[in-house]
Formats: C-alpha cells, structure tokens, sequence
C-alpha cells in the first residue's frame, strides 16, 4: 500500500526525517511518500501558522487522489491542520498524528502527558485532547521553553529539555505513557524511551501503523454526510481541484 | 468607531444584506465597512469550504490593521472560520457569529437551539456548542433540508422552513430562544421572531453589538500567549501580511 | 436607555463607587442608576448572606418596573444572587456581574482566572462557572486572604494582593485574562491591568455594556416558560409585587 | 432523634401530609417535626417563588437551632430552596429532597428518570441534577401538564397523569427508577410504585432516612470553609438570627 | 434486619474489625455479619486483585440469598469489586464501600478529597468517582506510600501518614471532608477526625447506615432489565448458583 | 507475530468464528489463535455473565505468557470483560474488542451508534462509551429484541434486525459509521456494510489489526504503575499463576 506523510510545514529537514522514521517502521509491503508543500510556514506554532499550511495540505491531498494512487494519508503536524477538510476530498484514511498518538498511548497506559515545545500550543493542544475524547485519559499539556526549530539547530539541548520534562510528567501528573507534541521531535523517541523508562509515543509511527491497518480493514472516511466530497464547482476528485 | 464585518464567501447579496442588516442596529457613531475576500467559496457547508475562506478572512483581516484603522472584526459566517488565526494578526476583538450569538443568547433565555441549513454542518456546529462552552445551554442542533443559496434565491420557501424548524425546536426541545445557523437568514431575523414568539439571535447583529460593547471597554484579544502576533519572517503587522 | 445597577449589599460606597465607575464607560445616551435595597447584608461573602440579600434585590426589580422605566438590570454581586428569579420579574434583561464578565473574559483571552476575596466563596464560584459553561475558559479560582470590606478600609494593601495573586494566575495557571471576582475591586480594575498587562475584566462594567448592546437588540427575557411571570396572586408586574 | 422537616411552601394540607408520611417511616426513636412558615408562597413552581419561600426557611433552620434541639433538618421542596444558606445556620444534617432522592435512587436502580409537575421546573431540576453529579444517572426530566396544586384538589386526575408519564419513562428512557419531583407526590408513592412496577422514590422519605443514618454516624455539616457560620454581626447561631 | 458484609480479601484479622465497627454503628435491631470468602487475595490492591475476589464475593451474596435470609449487601473492599454482578444475585440493596462513602461525603461537605494507600490504586479510584458521578464533589486522589497490610502491622506509623495526607488535602485542596479509601483504615476514623478536625467518612460505616436506610425505605435493586436475575441455566437465586 | 484470541464464552462455534474472521484480516506474517476458557457462560450479556467469564480470561492470558510466546491478546467479547486486570498479568499489548472498535469507528465517521444485543447490556456499553472518552462521538447505543444466542441459531433473521437498526441509526442519530456490539455478529460485517452503505465496524478485527500496528511500534502495556505486574504471591508470570 501507498501512505502519503504530509509534513504542512516548509521545513525539508523535518520532511526527511519522517521519510527516514516513516521507513523504519512500515511494514516491507508499504511504501511511504513523505512530502511538504511548497510555500508555507516554516513551522507551525500558532493558529496562524496553521492557517497558512492548511491550503498546501490540501493541495497534496488532491494530488494524491489525483495522480499518486494512494491508499491513505498522514497529516503530520501536531495541531492536526486542515484533519477534517481534508477527509472532505478522498475516501481514502486521513489521519493526524496528534489523533493517532492520543488513541494509541490511552491503549498502552492507563493515562499519559503530552510533551511538547513552546507554550504558545497549549491551548490548540487542549482543544484537540477535548475534541478526540482524551480529557480524562490525557492528564495535562507539558510545554517546554524552546522553539520548534531548536530540534534542527540544537538537538542534544533540546532532547535533554524534553527529558527532563518528561520526568516531571511521571513524577507529578503519575502519567504512565508520554505523547511527544511535535513531530520534530520523531527521530529521538526510542532514545527518550529508553532514558525515562514507560512507552513515548509518537504520532508520526502512530499514524503509519493506524493507517495500515485502516486500510487492510478496508476501512475509509464515511462520506455519507459530514465529510462528503465538496461540491463539483469547487472540486472534482481525480481530475483537478481548485484550492484558493 | 469602525467595526469591520467579513463575509467569508463571496457571493455580494449576501454581503449586501450584512451591511444593510449591520448598520440598521449600529450605534451613530459606529461605521460598519461590510466586505467579502476576492476568491474563496461562494457558500461555506463544510469544513473544506472552510479552508477555502480563511486565506482571504486573514487578508481582510490583515489589510483592515494595515490600512483601515478598524476598531473590531466580525467574521461574518456561522462556523467563525480562522478566527483563532485571526486573532493573531490583531490585538482588537475579533468575534465569530456563532460564538456571538450562543453568548447572547444563554443571557436571553433559559436554553436554545440552533435552527440551521443542510445536514452537513452539524458536526461542525456542535463542535463549536462545545468548545465554546454551551453544550448545556444549547439543546439541539437543527437542520432543514435546504442549501445556504436556497435563502437567496427563493427565500419565502426557505423561511417557511426554517419557521416550522422553530417551532419544533420550541415543542420538542423546549428551546426558549433561537439562534440562526447561518448569516444567510439575518435578514429576515425580525420575521422568524414575530412569527415564533420567543427570542431569535442573529449571530452579526450579535456581533456588531459585542463589539461596540468591548470597543468601550477599551477590551481587545490578550497577546500574552495564544494569540500573540505572528513571528516576525511570516508577518509583520501594520506593515504587510505574506499569507499563503 | 436606563440601566438599574442592584448593589445587593447595604455598604453605600460600593454603591457610590459603582455609579461613578458605570457613569465612567455608560454611552452618553444612558442613564445609569445605581442603588442599594435598603435592608441586608453589609458584604456578600456566603450563601447565607445571599440569601438575606435576594428579597431587596428582587424589590429592587419591581420598583424598577413599576415606576423607574428601567430598560435592563446589573446585579452587582458577584455570586449573581437572586438571577434567575430576578428575570421573572420582567422581560427586559438582567446580567449578573459574574456572568458578563465570563462571557466577555472568554472573547478576549484564550483563557482565564478569577481573582476574588475570602476563600469561603471558592465554592460558590465554581458552580457558577460550570452553571454558565466556562469550565474549560476558567483555569482558576484564586482567593486572597481577605474580607469584601477590606477594599474598603484598606485598599492599599488590599490591592496588592490582588496584584500579586493575579501574577501567580499568569504563571501558574497561564492565564491570559483575568476576572475580578467582587464588585469592590472594580474601582481598581485598570490600574491592575496596567500593572499586569493583559486584559482585567470587571463584570461592572462588562455588565453594563451588555446590556446596552442586549437594549440595542431589542433582546430581553425569554418569558416562554421558565422565567415567565410569576403567578397573579404572588406577584403584579407594573402593580405592586409582594415579597414576603 | 429529632428530624426537622420544612415545608417551604404555607400550604397546610401538604405539610400535614408530610407529617403523615413521615411518621410513617421514620424509626420509633425519631420524632418528625413538620412544619411551615408563617409566610411565603402557597406553592414553589419557579425560581421566584423559590426566592420568596427561603427567608421562611432559614427562619425555622434558626428557631430549630435556637429553642427546638433538631438533631437534623429536611427541606421539603424539590427545588432545595436554600439548602446551602440552611448549611451555614447549623452543623446538623441538613438534605433537600432533591438531593437525597437523587442519591438513593442511584443505588437502587442502574438509572432513573425525574417525573415532576409543570414544565416550568424542567430547567431548575436540570441544575440540580448536574450540580449534585447525576447527569448520567438521570435519564430525563419528564414534567406533567399539571400544577402541584392539582395534586391536592383533585388528586385522583393528576396521579394518573404521573403514572402514564412513568410508563413513558421506562418504556422511552428506559428508567430503571422513578424519582417523584414534588413534594405533593409523597402520599402516592406506594400506589404509584405498585402500578408500573419499578423502584419510586420519594425525597421526603429519603431524606428522612438518611438523616437518620447520617446522625447515627455523627456526620453532620462540615463548617471549615464553604458553610462555616454567619459573621456574628449578621447572625448569632442559638441566640436570634437576623433575616430580612 | 441482617446486614451481610463482605469483606473481599482473607485477611481474618480485616474481617474481625469490620463486624466489631459495624457492632459499634449498627441499630439495636440491626445484626451484622462479617465474612470473608474461603480463597482470594489477602488484599485488594489492583485490578488483578479485584478479579480474584469476585468470585469469593458473588459466592457470598448467593450464600446469604440461598440460606441466610440477608436483607442487604456490603461490599467491603475500597474498589466496590463485583458490585454490579453482585446486584444481579438479588433484589437487596447491595453497596460498594466506596459509592456510600461518596455519597455521604457530598452530603457533609461542600467538597471532599480521598485518602488511601498505594498509588497503584489512583487510577481504579478515579475511575469511581467519575462512574459514581463525584467529579465535581471529589477534589483528589491522595495515596500513601504504603500498603493495605501495613495498616494490620504497623498501624502507627501508617495512620501518621494517613493524618499527615489529609492535612495535606485541607491545605492544598481545600477539601471540606476526607473519604477514607480503604478498609483497613476504618478503625481510625474516630481518631482520624478528631485530629484534623473535618468530617471523616469511612465506607464500611456509610454503608451500614444507608443498608438500613434503604431497607426501611423497602427500597431494593431494581430489578427491571440492568440488574435483572442471571439466565436459570446460570444460576437459580435460593436454590443453588452455580459460579465458576 | 502471534496474536492470542480471547473468547471468553465458551460456545465453541462462535470460537471458530472468531478464527476464521482473523484469518481473514489478519497479515501474512500473523498467526492468531483463537481459544475460549474450559468453563464459563455461554454468553456474555450482564455483570454476572463476565464475572463468571473473567477468571477463564485471565488464566487464558497467563497461559499466553507461560507457554505460547503470544505477542498480544484480544478480548473478544464486547465488555472487555477482565481487560485491566489482564493487562497486569502481560507487558504485551492487550486490547477488548468494544475499546478497540471505538477508536477505529471515530477515525472513520464524524459520529458512530452502536448496535448491538439485548437491550439488557445498554447500561454496560454506556460505561464503556464513557470510560473510554467516546461520548461525544457515540451518538447512541441501539439494542435489539434478540439474545446473542439467536446470531447462532438462526442468523438471518437476527441480521435482519441488526440492519433494521442500523437504519435507525443512520436516519435518527445521523450516525455516519456503525459499531458492531457483538462478537457474534462479526462474521455477518460486509454484508450488513454493504446494505447499508456507510462503514460498520466490527470491535475482533479491530483489535487484531489494533494488535498488528501496537507490536509493529514495541508499544505494550506500561507497567510502571496501575498495570505492573501482580505481587509476587498472588501471580509469578512466566511461572504459574494462582488464579482463583
């Protein structure tokens, strides 16, 4: 099967390295295509930096749909931008991987914290834990003092910052599981793992597996209502869409 | 004071009718600039026509800061699109119709329901009865098998429906007030309410009056954190907005 | 238009300090009057002195419709005391200090804290904030430790407090707006905000603002069911109420 | 023991009924005292007249406190008018009807319904029931077109009006239990329950009995914060309260 | 009347303390038996432990249904293990330790935390008090560095720790009332209340309290469809269950 | 990888079922073994029923641990009967079929009902709803006039009642996917999908698949505190459990 990654920001060193995270854990008969728009934040830590992703999203879910033959497609941003939009123009599972990592840490622990970089994601943050269901299993949003592109620059400071967070979710919120709030934080979860000792979850390797397994399921996005395909003047799945 | 409203799609009647509608219930000294973006969705129905519009909300967002000296923004369509973005570009009150006038309306009666357009907006309305605080407040979402354009083009039928949607709202759900779905039925507000005989909350007028309430107050959007101004490299302010 | 403010307590500077602080943000086209019953408590710090404060609220309202052509009513203590049976006795609107400034704290920031007086009033704060639907806006309820006639007597050292429990609020609860949680403090409301820097909000004056955008509306009580009339030999709105 | 039971409204023949009923179930050891206040409304059917009955029924929390030797007070209206001021006046016991009602109908059936008398009440009972914790157990608030008055004048009409709503809540709502939601309701409860089948409760009845458990258990009313006593000035608990 | 309690794990000397607390609360008329199955853990501290107490439990309720003529059930075990299945058995009351102490606990204080043993057990307890409806009422889960047994060997220290624990819970919850969350602390209750001075609610006694309550009240469980009697071919009530 | 399926009823041609669904989802590289306990009920349909179920389960997944090199654990009856207290006794994934079906059924549609059995087990499906977090996205739990049994004895007309309901469910609630609430009914899924047209979810290939992705990421059950393993004189896992 075909699983289409779409990193909403313009960063290609993030890209990359969920290409390299995605191929680790696909299964051999899985080929993952990792992509990023081409215009567009350079990372996302706002609502607005959102806004501004969303339409190039989009753009490479149509072109999936369009020309890729894909069977399913990872949004791979924390905020989850465009999630529902999205499943608007295929039939095929469109998953974020902050709703992935939600589902599968309240599967492996009996409650988990997020960690994730700066505070200013809180909020956005809270509202996906609200809206996915995950208020009682998730026990609170940890934020750490750094920039989303300090993970490129000066990882072994940054990893040490997310570690030492991470102690603090399981020494006073009790969580028994980690979720890590960004996706530039991938590549160093087994080491993160491996350094506070209970499942670290993240959203990017979620995704792909639930995606698999979506797919053998032959399981879709229901378009009986909500996420029916746009109307044919704004959009004509497989032939050509007209994003603003 | 100068209250800027932003119709999100783009079809003029309906923004015609905004600016009739505002400025009817505008203060003397409030001047209500009524605009729709030059491209986007003629019709908002779903959570892709959404996408569609935020770029071009922000843009008037952006210009009404650059240019306008506006006091306060509505945005003038009932699932509040970009309105979190929105508030970034800005530390004047931005309100969204929904949000406005599930407000209003928890202050007017003892429970309401939303009468609404097609089926498909529904998930996305309770989502915003949710996150806004009102899922005790609003009984039901109601929807009539119409389309948002049907308001325009044969409005008698149309209100005929949304009455007898009312009604039911007040016999079924109990509903003590109303709130409109969508900006399309606003004029016709007065109509609905004299017809059903309890309170009917039309989300602009709901708007233009919260805003002249905060203008006052000298109350805008916090900038400590969420909606902090844009980083630098993606907007600057007052001086020009690179948006998507 | 005409706004009766109910200062349920019998401390005449509350009373004094609110009619000069409403005259302060009141359109010139408004009259505000402000009043006191003439029996009850001289401070609102529990349930039991709301109660013995409700039936010279509730007076107030019907001398207000019987002989003062009010058009809405603020209730000026915090705890909103005798709300809802205050809105059966007419059809023009009726805001709690309480409820307008959760409403209006809930536009401006992404979230909030309430900074209030003695710690016995924790309690009832908290139902009224999960009655009017803020529990996930309002992080907090801070208490200070001090009396309601402490702002009085002292304001000096009253206000400090209240400054430096809003600061604790900003760091540990990140909250982004703050609420003053007792009519006293609104004289001070914008020297705090200065001292803080993000927005400080007085249910006063949020509540005055309110209601005139509610008069504007022509939006008042729903009188279908709930808050209708009260039964002819209990009460004669316009006539002469009688209150046990 | 001594269990104070208070009618809130003046209307003698339920208070009577009240004593009955009462008696009827209480311990050999337990003398009922049911009483009503010299003033206040011949009925509670909406938050004013809630307002109007509760200086009544703090004056008998007060004179119970003062000169009678309760050992725990029941208020007996199903809106719990003034529960909490009553919990200031003493460190007895003190259960509204509502409340104990709620509470043992959990434990006997997996869910119940509320049946009550005129719609009007349907958004007071709501209140209650989230504010004491019940919203999953309580199916629905199902309200008769009938007055409580009905009840006394023509007992034989309303009670069957109740019992066809009670078949309606088990066969819609599928209720395991029936609460009654007026006090009016008492004397039929047996007769109700043996008709349709299923658990009834009645909050008179339960309250009494957990009065009675709670003053075996020496658990009174904690007075560390939230129903601490009056302030002196105000109140002076075994010697003559002031209220309004 | 004859209450059953039954004491989910082995430990005799648990068994003992409980019929002698029960003594000491029960009604003259009241007779308590105390018991504990012949297998099953010898404390209850987790899910798996709780899973091999059922059985015990269940047996012991079929016991008391088949030959003992049992008016009511406790379940005395902090978890409420096998409750549900237990009410199935019979149309007695049947109640969780736990459930009566919540219940009770709302009844006295305006709030109340939990206090018990190992911090194993958070999870299970939070999973209570939101099935029982106590998230509002019930301020926090507060566990010891202990375990259940310590309460048997070194009653001391352990009840040094379970003091120090609750003050905690008054200084940083605010908590109104204290649950003790385990059985082994009944005992103390008295001693535990008088040096922190609030109410302190043990389950085993609210239990007892409100059995007699409930059957005074005639009211049982209700056996309509939830609780309905197990299919003949499982178990016959009074003849002979047959439990794996 | 091996996957362990837990039938924890013993009717064995629901066993082979569940067998010969898994096969049929379940990857080339997976081996799964479907097995129900020596003894137990033949169905699961209350309380009592996965009381009697849940020490089969639990010596099944002991077993698992001790000889069969299993790599995760399905519990394949809609309860989840056991699930936590199984999660003690493994540090592999273990999953029950209703969680499962949960998390796939809101990634797939904007809402879900779930149809299921006897009307008996709503009160049941309802907990899980909640525990889980899914009360927003499950809109109902629909029951049928049938017992579990008749899916065995005579499938047509019981699946014709199951699509009847699934109608129901489409044009009441606006479900826009369907949960499967019983294991029984998994073998008849792509029939009642393709009839009615949007995706019916069943909960056994759910958590087989739900297995497949958690074993692809090394993410099992965290240990590290409400799941660790039981103490050591109650279960030594690899050796020999003592299961009641």
């Amino acid at each position: 099967m075909r699983i289409k990654i779409i990193n909403p920001n313009t960063t290609q060193a993030f890209t990359d390295a969920l290409q390299q995270l995605a191929d680790s854990v696909a299964r051999p008969d899985t080929q993952v295509l990792a992509v990023s728009p081409a215009t567009g934040p350079a990372s996302i830590e706002s609502f607005y930096d959102e806004a501004l992703a969303v339409p190039g999203v989009l753009e490479e879910v149509a072109r999936g749909e369009r020309e890729e033959n894909i069977d399913a497609y990872v949004l791979a941003c924390f905020g989850d931008p465009g999630l529902y939009a999205a499943r608007e123009l295929t039939d095929k599972p469109v998953l974020g991987i902050a709703e992935a990592a939600f589902h599968m840490a309240s599967m492996a622990g009996a409650c988990f914290s997020v960690v994730t970089t700066a505070p200013r994601v809180r909020f956005m943050t809270e509202h996906l834990v609200s809206r996915y269901g995950f208020n009682e299993h998730c026990k609170r949003i940890r934020t750490t003092p750094m920039r989303v592109l300090d993970l490129a620059t000066s990882p072994d400071t940054a990893i040490a910052k997310v570690i030492a967070e991470c102690r603090l979710a399981m020494a006073e919120d009790k969580a028994e599981a980690i979720v890590l709030g960004c996706a530039g934080m991938s590549a160093h979860r087994e080491y993160i793992e491996r350094e506070i000792g209970i499942p670290v979850i993240d959203g990017t390797v979620a995704a792909v597996k639930l995606c698999e397994a979506m797919v053998d399921m032959k399981l879709g996005t229901s378009k009986v209502l909500t996420f029916n395909w746009p109307r044919p003047e704004l959009a004509a799945p497989g032939k050509g869409l007209k994003i603003a």
